[in-house]
C-alpha cells in the first residue's frame, strides 16, 4: 500500500475498500461497523435521544496532549454529554488531503479508537473523501453522534430551571487547549509544556448525573470558551450572572502566553472542561462528586445566579471593580478545534 | 452583515449565532432546531435505527441541475433509504473557505431546505467552521441522518436474502450527475442540457416497500457506479450476476461525452439512482410501481443473479462477447460528491 493518501482513497472502488479495512476497520472495529452497510444500524430502546454534529479543522492536527482524532470523538461525546445524554455512537466522516502520510492517519484512528474506548461510544459509520493537494488542509473529520435519555435530562440544555442563587462550577483549568494549539502552531518552547485537556466528559458528567441532585444545566467549554457560555446563558433573562476572578482556575503559564498574544483566557476554547449550574445547597456535595474523577481534580466553584443584572453576566476582578462578559466579537483564534 | 464569510464566523460567539440565526435557522427552522442546544433532542418510538453520515466536496459547488446542499440532503436522504430505513433527522456540519460569498451560502441552505421538505426530514442539529483562505475549496458540507425501520427492513442492506433468478432493477439513467458535473467543471457547451439527477429517492423506495412484496437488496448508485455496487454484491459470495448492456439506461449525450473523456457509464457516479433486487415473479409489478414515481419513470430490468459464475458480476455486451466486471482500481473522477 502507498504511504500516503492519493486521490484514488475517495474514489470509492477498490483503493477506498483497502483502506476502509487496513485502517478504519482495524482501529473502529465492532460488530455494527463490520457490516459495512450503507447505514448503521443501531438498536436503542429508549424514546428520547440527543444527536449532535461537530467538524473538526484544528491547525496543526498534532499538539501536546492530543490530536484532531482525539478531538473529533471527545468533542462530540461531550456535547451529546452536556445535553443529559449517555453517548452511544459516532459516525466518523473524513476529508483529506491527497498526499497525507498514512502514517499519520493511522495515529489519528488509534487515537480515536482508545477515545472511544474511554468514553465507552462505538464508532459504527464512516465516510472518506480525499480531495487533491491545496483543496484542504491536511484533513478534516465531522463525528457525529447519537446518545439515549434517563429520566428527564433532556431538559437539561434548554437551563429552563435555572434560579437566582444557583452556583456555578467550572470542572478545572480552563485556557489550556488553546495555549497548547496556538504553541504547536506557532513553535514556541515552554518552561513548563501545556497539554491540551481533550477529554471525554461523559463518564465525569454521568458520576455527578449519578448524584441525584438537580442538574440546571451544563455546557462544555469550548470555541468561545466560559465567557461565551455565561452570556448565552444570561441573553433575554431575568436573571444575571457574577463571577469571581480569582476563583477561575487559570494556570500561570496560561495567564502569561495570554498576556503576550493579547487573548483573554475566559474567550479560551477548552475541550475538556465543563461548566455546571446546580442549586447552592448541592454545590459543595457536587464539586467533591467532581473533584474525585481525574478530569474534574481542579474544579471549582467560580459564582453564582444573581438577581439585580437580569440579562448580564459580570466578572468580579481581583483588583477590584466589576466589568460585563461580552460576548466574542470576531475571532480570536481560528482552527482551535 | 457582510457579504462574504469572515473568519469570525466561525468563532463561536457573536458572529456566528449571528450567521446561524440569518441563514441556517431561516431555512432549516423547526421546532427542534430552534431550541439551539448542544445535542437536538428527538423523540423516537423505534427500537431500531439506522445512522449514515457523508461528507460532500462536490467541484463545483453549483452545477445544472444541482448543488452542494441538494445533494448533501439527498445523500444522507438516500443512504438511510437503501438501508430499509425511513428517514426523520439530519445534521448539517459546514466547513466554509473565508471570502464565500454569503449569497451562495443562502442558495445552498435554501436548497437544502427544499430538499428536506421534498423527503420529510428535518434539519435539527448543525455546526459551522470557517478556515481561511486556500485551506478548503469554498464550501464542503457533512450530513448525518437518522432514521427509524419498520418491520424486518433493517436486514434489506445486508443483502442476506439474495439468491439465484432474483431481478435486478435500475431506477432510471445512470451517469448523468457526473456528466453534468465534469460539464460545469470544464465548462462545456452541451447541445442538450445534461442535468444532475441529484434527487431525494426515500417516497419512491417507500412506495416500492408498500407493495409488500419481498426486498432482497438496495444500494444507491453513488460513488463508483453500477459496476462497484454490483461487484460488491457478489463478492465473497456463491452466486453471480449478468446484466445486459442494451438494458441499461444510458442517455445518448452522456455515452458520448464518456467517449471523448474515457469514461465508463457503469463507473459513474449517481445522485437520484437506485438498484433494487427483487424476487422475479414480482420485478414487473415492482417495475411498474418505480414508474410511476417521477424519479423512477425511466427504470428497468437490467440483469439477473445467476448460478455458474460466483463472486463475479459479468456485462453481455451489446456487440456480443461478456466481459468480467472490476471494481474502480484508482480515482475515475475526484470531487464528484
Amino acid at each position: 500500500m502507498n504511504k500516503n493518501i492519493l486521490l484514488g482513497h475517495g474514489s470509492g472502488g477498490k483503493m477506498t475498500s483497502d483502506l476502509i479495512n487496513s485502517v478504519f476497520v482495524k482501529y473502529f472495529d465492532n460488530d455494527i461497523l463490520r457490516k459495512k452497510t450503507d447505514s448503521a444500524i443501531l438498536n436503542i430502546n429508549a424514546g428520547e435521544l440527543a444527536f449532535a454534529t461537530d467538524s473538526y479543522v484544528v491547525d496543526p492536527v498534532f499538539f501536546p496532549g492530543g490530536n484532531i482524532g482525539m478531538l473529533a470523538v471527545s468533542g462530540t461525546v461531550n456535547d451529546l454529554a452536556v445535553s443529559g445524554a449517555k453517548p452511544l455512537y459516532l459516525s466518523a466522516g473524513f476529508i483529506i488531503e491527497e498526499g497525507f502520510p498514512l502514517e499519520q492517519l493511522e495515529i489519528i484512528c488509534k487515537s480515536m479508537k482508545e477515545e472511544a474506548l474511554k468514553a465507552k461510544v462505538l464508532i459504527v459509520t464512516g465516510d472518506t473523501k480525499v480531495v487533491k493537494r491545496g483543496q484542504c488542509d491536511k484533513i478534516f473529520i465531522n463525528t457525529s453522534g447519537i446518545g439515549i435519555f434517563n429520566k428527564k435530562n433532556h431538559e437539561i440544555s434548554e437551563g429552563k430551571n435555572i434560579r437566582v442563587g444557583d452556583k456555578l462550577i467550572v470542572s478545572g483549568y480552563i485556557g489550556d487547549h488553546s495555549i497548547a494549539v496556538i504553541g504547536a502552531r506557532e513553535n514556541i518552547q515552554f518552561e513548563n509544556e501545556i497539554l491540551s485537556d481533550v477529554a471525554p466528559l461523559n463518564l465525569l458528567i454521568q458520576d455527578v448525573l449519578k448524584t441525584g441532585h438537580e442538574m440546571k444545566f451544563m455546557r462544555d467549554l469550548t470555541r468561545g470558551g466560559l465567557a461565551t457560555v455565561l452570556v448565552e446563558m444570561v441573553e433575554d433573562k431575568d436573571f444575571g450572572i457574577i463571577i469571581t476572578e480569582e476563583d477561575i482556575p487559570v494556570r500561570e503559564s496560561v495567564n502569561g502566553l495570554c498576556e503576550i498574544f493579547g487573548y483573554d483566557p475566559l474567550y479560551m476554547a477548552n475541550e475538556g472542561k465543563v461548566l455546571f449550574v446546580v442549586k447552592a445547597n448541592n454545590a459543595e456535595e457536587i464539586l467533591q462528586t467532581i473533584q474525585k474523577n481525574e478530569y474534574g481534580k481542579d474544579a471549582r466553584i467560580i459564582g453564582e445566579v444573581t438577581s439585580g443584572n437580569g440579562g448580564m453576566a459580570i466578572l468580579e476582578s481581583v483588583i477590584g471593580g466589576n466589568r460585563i462578559i461580552d460576548k466574542l466579537a470576531g475571532e480570536q483564534l481560528p482552527r482551535i478545534c
